[in-house]
């Protein structure tokens, strides 16, 4: 095993990217950081990966140790790897990222931790390569949210045109004109129209949608109809 | 900095997937492994992160040094991270892939190098979990090339749709009906007839068709129509 001897160390470490959508705002779960460099200053929730646990385990351990979030389903995002990302060693940090229902996870959530949501286009100044990791995941979740109903998880089963627009607007950090969106929207046939309104936002309502999921679905279908029974393989 | 110093240092390799086709077949490039454990079996193209190098940098050296490869875009795919997975130390490995044109890097991958392109379907068993590398590479190919025309950058700028269907064959590793495959193309509307036949296949010979670039992409486009500009932002 010599050839493993010769081999440079290095350290591993983890960072969560928690987006969070609580009905009418994206946001972003930040802390501040509890050790030397940066300590104090904003940053995702970051732990190094310990000798018998992978990085999905790593990566679940540091975000409830941190904020007390459990059962998150994360995904890998991307390693960043410039030999200069942490000043204070050589580490590798593997980024996951989740899009959560804020309101699901409040309780855990509790103020015996430290973590707070930030809309995502007023949070503050992240350490190291935070910043770039975070505009990653956002571009990982614009792409999906293109292309996968991921979206519509986050609604209630009934949900309004303008809450479906708070959505679509925090994911792509734009304000959509309202005709515009709504007869976009309806012309893919893809919203059922409910008889009930929701009067919480104003006097005059919003009335209700479902989603048509078998049409989404085969909507997807239609664009990858060059392979026969192509969602098998992907 | 103590906080740095109680963590464990631990290996990071990078293992390189290069998928090829040569206008007829989908293939993968592999070596023999030139050290232990299991030296002599076949592998990936492998390597250790050194310190001043990014994990870009450490993939495409990898790849040079063990293949003669030069200019090969790979993309991160994904850290294998099994606390068991190599068996001689803890060693994380960032997986790369690529899908080339064989022909293009003929020239570059000669018999200095004991690289050998095999058959996606007939390739021998890979050491540690080098399966499963190039089975979820395989899995983001056929995702890539459900959405996107990565695939159309293999063939050359005309082509028939005899090879259009291997390629197509190669990356679902799965037979297609001709005549099916053939007219869900043309429904696509996408590919455009040329006058030349290609006659090197078979006496009766094959037309030449070219991809509809505009159209290809307003298709994209209009999938994605919920978001004003949606290619801006992914």
């Amino acid at each position: 095993m010599t050839h493993y001897i010769e081999q440079p160390p290095i350290l591993v470490a983890v960072d969560c990217i928690i987006f969070g959508f609580d009905g009418q705002d994206m946001k972003q779960l930040l802390i501040k950081r509890g050790f030397d460099p940066e300590k104090n200053k904003w940053s995702l929730m970051g732990g190094f990966l310990q000798p018998h646990e992978t990085l999905d385990e790593a990566a679940n351990r540091v975000l409830k140790q941190l904020t007390g979030l459990e059962g998150v389903y994360m995904e890998q995002l991307h390693v960043f790897s410039d030999p200069n990302r942490d000043p204070a060693e050589r580490t590798l940090s593997v980024a996951y990222f989740a899009l959560i229902d804020i309101h699901q996870y409040e309780i855990q959530l509790s103020d015996d931790y430290h973590a707070e949501w930030f809309l995502l286009n007023k949070k503050p100044r992240l350490i190291f390569d935070h910043d770039d990791m975070v505009r990653m995941a956002q571009k990982q979740l614009r792409y999906r949210a293109a292309i996968h109903p991921i979206l519509f998880e986050l609604l209630p089963q009934r949900f309004t045109i303008p809450q479906l627009q708070s959505l679509y607007e925090g994911v792509y950090d734009t304000l959509f004109d309202n005709r515009n969106f709504t007869r976009k929207l309806m012309s893919t046939g893809l919203l059922i129209k409910q008889k009930e309104k929701d009067k919480s936002g104003s006097k005059k309502g919003a009335f209700y949608y479902k989603l048509n999921k078998r049409k989404y679905k085969a909507n997807q279908d239609a664009f990858l109809n060059i392979v026969p029974k192509a969602d098998k393989f992907i």
